[in-house]
C-alpha cells in the first residue's frame, strides 16, 4: 500500500461492515447509519452515503525507533479472516492540544499517558490503522480503525477504556465509537 | 487566520507576484511561468494557471517550547509593505526521510543540521510560512514561502545556502527555487 494512502469511510445503507452500535463519547454525534464501507485510494467519484469521513495514512508523529521496532514485531495486518469485528472511532482533539509543541505533545501522549505502550499490550489481538484528517479539513482530526476477532471484544473494550482514562484524553473534545462486524 | 489554512500557489500569466527566476535545485523542474498568485482558503473553483501547488499550514512538527518562544518573539508577519521580494521553494523529501522515526527526524533536522536555529538568525528580516502537502497528495511535501525587503536578498541567499549544506538536505530529492517580486 502506498503511503500516504487516502481512505474514505462511508456511512450509509451499503458497505462491507454492519453497524452494531454508535456511541457518542464526547461532542456531537454522527447521524445513525446501518453500514460502513471502506474505500481506499483517491477517487473523485461521489461515494454516496449519509456521511463520508476521509483520512490519510501518514508518517508516524510520535513513535521512536525502539517503539517502532516493538510495534512492527507484533502488529498484525488488516483483513485477517478471523477478525470479523471492527471499530471506527473518529476523534477530534481540542485547540489546546494543537497549541502544544512537539515535545509537550509527546510528553502527554507517551510519558504521562503510555499510549504507545498500552497499545502494544493488545497486539497482536487488535489490528489497527491510524488515518490523519486535520490537515484535510473535515469534522475530525483522526479516524482510528481496529479489527479483531469476536473473542477479543472484551480486550478491545479494556484497551479503549484504558486510553480514555489517560491525561491525553482530556484533550479529546469529540469522539464517536462505532462498532461493526462483517 | 484559521489553522489549518489551505493555500494554493497558482503559476501562470496572472497573480500578484512577478517571477524573477526559477532554479531547479534537485529533481524535476516546474514549467516556467510569468507570475504566481497566492490564494488562501478553501474553494472548489478552478484557479486556472499552468500549475497549482496546494498546501496547508498546520501544527509544528519539530519545534520545542523554548524554540517556539524564541521564534514568536522575533518572527514578522507576512505582507509587510517593505517586503516586496518573495521566494516560493517547493520541496520533496525522499522515502528514506519519511521512513525515519520522529526522534530520528528531529535529530537530523535540528541536532545535526540546526535548521530552527539557523532560521532564527535571519529573523526578523525574513518572514516565512510553511505549508504541508505530503498528506494532500501532489508532487511536493512542503511549500515554503518567504518575504523580505530588497536589501535582504543577500541574507536570504545566505540562509538557503546554509540550509542546503546541512545533513537534512541529503534527504531533499526535489526542490525548485522560485524568486518573485511584487
Amino acid at each position: 500500500m502506498p503511503v500516504p494512502l487516502r481512505v474514505r469511510f462511508v456511512g450509509g445503507a451499503v458497505g462491507a461492515w454492519a453497524v452494531e452500535s454508535m456511541a457518542v463519547i464526547a461532542g456531537a454525534p454522527l447521524s445513525p447509519v446501518e453500514r460502513v464501507g471502506v474505500l481506499e485510494g483517491r477517487s473523485a467519484a461521489d461515494p454516496g452515503g449519509s456521511w463520508v469521513l476521509e483520512g490519510v495514512t501518514s508518517n508516524e508523529r510520535y513513535v521512536e525507533r525502539d517503539e517502532r521496532e516493538a510495534l512492527v514485531a507484533k502488529q498484525p495486518v488488516l483483513g485477517r479472516e478471523t477478525a470479523v469485528c471492527a471499530a471506527l472511532i473518529p476523534i477530534r482533539k481540542s485547540p489546546a492540544w494543537w497549541d502544544l509543541t512537539q515535545d509537550e505533545r509527546r510528553k502527554v501522549l507517551e510519558v504521562r499517558s503510555g499510549h504507545i505502550a498500552t497499545g502494544l499490550e493488545y497486539l497482536p489481538a487488535v489490528a489497527r490503522r491510524l488515518h490523519h484528517c486535520r490537515d484535510l479539513g473535515g469534522p475530525f482530526d483522526f479516524l482510528t480503525w481496529f479489527e479483531f476477532a469476536p473473542a477479543d471484544r472484551e480486550a478491545f473494550d479494556e484497551l479503549v477504556g484504558a486510553l480514555r482514562s489517560t491525561p491525553e484524553w482530556e484533550y479529546v473534545d469529540r469522539e464517536v465509537d462505532i462498532r461493526l462486524h462483517r
